[in-house]
């Protein structure tokens, strides 16, 4: 069944990219899919990234969403929790070049980014407001923000609103002009050969059957795939390696916990191999610390692969070229109460 | 004694500042004072930045410069705690415009600003290194920072670098052309009529003998007094009043706890004005949660006056025109480590 969905998703995704309709190797696009009821305006975008500093959008004050999802680093969190906050069993994905995915959350339960927003301003683990309602009382007494929201939206503060200001920033974190992209735009030197023979055995293995497209996830969102629409794999495809008891990679069911079905145990969303260098540790429970390690893993437990170490360079070498220009952002300044320090709104 | 030295650094300053000689009322300077011994360039000030938001900067990983002295907004903590630490007995004083001050923390005790971030590195409630080797050890083993450190100085990371690169940041951090500078430029309209009286009241209580100055601090470091050479005053001036229960504020001995002599029993360095909108808490202890109340302590324990609430709101607007331009920063791209998570070196 993952096969034969994995090939409709290729074929579609194949079908409806005009541009490269038939490489599955893509260059980062320009241009994201943006969901019709929440159109990119500068003004959401600045709104967006002032929410996505201000520690205030939690309940307790205390965590920004840049504390697990780091733009001065690799859009996540390197295993290290805030300490106002628990260890979560799924390590926080990078947040660079998410716009570029069709399902949110590590099992794909969040079929927009803004729903996946929603959700984590509700977690009572991650910003643990305890209902929308107080959301929207925070956000309307604190400084600045009725005003702004009101000039952006027309509306009051809200819980979807604000996920719609920080969907729209967070569509713009994109990471363009890897060495790879350079690559396949035909600038021929732009990767070492140690890459490109890594690139070959990347592709011989069988790897890019899953990691392929734009993002290395799968079809991106747009006319070939609908946002919403997840693309999906086994992992482990093998259990019972040496990997599973060291990693305990086996011991979620992923997305079955979404759906019940026995059918989706171990099912998860194909994820970035986007800036892979820059977001160590590795996998929905972040227990491999190194790249040339999650190499090794995955050629074992998904392709029975034992790979030699200089194999394992060439790829961990290919997949260093996919490491982006990180946009240039400017640090949010944030409205600050007036001559006072008000309890925050519960 | 006190007044003494009031009158002396008043005189010194006034003899040895060429533009504004005769004035009281100072606009913030476009140029501050920069230790020879470390002066100010480009790369040096993008490293300290980079320093500045990194939490790897502290011995656990788990606290940022930013995180008690937030550049997104007034410079501060607004007396929130990072999770990771004890709350201290001394509230986190603004970084904007500390290049205008002659001492460091609250008891002056450091007599430079490279000193009370070296200071900041070994205090274990802060960045909690245990010796200045460990802070070069961490800096030697993080990405990027060797070179980064090489290419400014031509020496490899140490604390007194890292305090260097910090402090040629934190030298840039003003924030101008607040409505008051705009005023005593000449542009008379820069600050309402509530605002004038409130200066006017300001002066004849005699607010302005202590806080006068540049940075409403007293003499700004410079051929008037030297740096390190601070400016003092007794707070509360007079002890006894219904304040001292309500907010604790004559507890800390102050000054008498770097020097041991009784005479400088709270004796504080005179702090800044200038954003004190955005700064809430008030006073060394962070006690006090509004301007208006702080005016009001302010004025009965220095002064011995009872303000009426007309001339506490007057006060209060003309105190607001002291909130300067912030300056635009950009997001620091932090150097990360290349396809794997090392454990911190100790």
């Amino acid at each position: 069944m993952r096969f034969a969905a994995r090939l409709i998703c290729l074929l579609a995704a194949v079908a409806a990219l005009p541009a490269q309709a038939y490489d599955i190797l893509q260059p980062l696009p320009e241009r994201v899919y943006v969901p019709a009821h929440n159109p990119q305006t500068p003004d959401k975008i600045a709104l967006g990234a002032q929410l996505f500093f201000d520690a205030r959008l939690s309940y307790d004050g205390r965590v920004r969403c840049n504390d697990c999802h780091d733009l001065m680093a690799g859009g996540e969190s390197k295993g290290r929790t805030p300490a106002a906050r628990p260890r979560l069993e799924r390590d926080p994905p990078t947040l660079w070049n998410v716009a570029v995915q069709t399902v949110y959350f590590w099992d794909g339960r969040a079929p927009s980014l803004e729903g996946a927003l929603r959700e984590h301003l509700l977690d009572g683990r991650i910003m643990a407001f305890p209902d929308e309602a107080a959301v929207a009382r925070r956000l309307a007494t604190l400084p600045g923000y009725p005003e702004r929201f009101q000039a952006v939206f027309g509306e009051a503060p809200d819980a979807q609103r604000a996920s719609e200001a920080l969907a729209a920033f967070i569509r713009t974190l994109l990471t363009p002009d890897s060495p790879f992209d350079r690559y396949v735009r035909g600038e021929k030197d732009a990767i070492s050969p140690q890459a490109k023979r890594g690139l070959k055995v990347f592709d011989d293995l069988g790897c890019l059957s899953c990691h392929f497209g734009p993002n290395f996830a799968g079809p991106a969102p747009g006319p070939a795939i609908g946002p919403g629409e997840g693309f999906y794999e086994l992992f482990p495809n093998h259990p019972g390696t040496e990997y599973d008891a060291r990693y305990g990679i086996a011991l979620d069911p992923g997305r079955e916990r979404v759906t019940g079905d026995p059918g989706h145990r171990r099912m998860w969303r194909v994820p970035t191999l986007r800036n892979i260098a820059l977001t160590a540790p590795y996998f929905h429970n972040g227990s491999v610390d190194s790249l040339e390690e999650a190499i090794r893993v995955m050629a074992k437990t998904q392709l029975r692969a034992e790979l030699d170490e200089d194999t394992v360079a060439d790829i961990a070498a290919f997949l260093r070229t996919l490491t982006g220009r990180r946009p240039q952002l400017p640090l949010p300044q944030l409205p600050v109460e007036d001559g006072r320090v008000a309890p925050l709104s519960r």
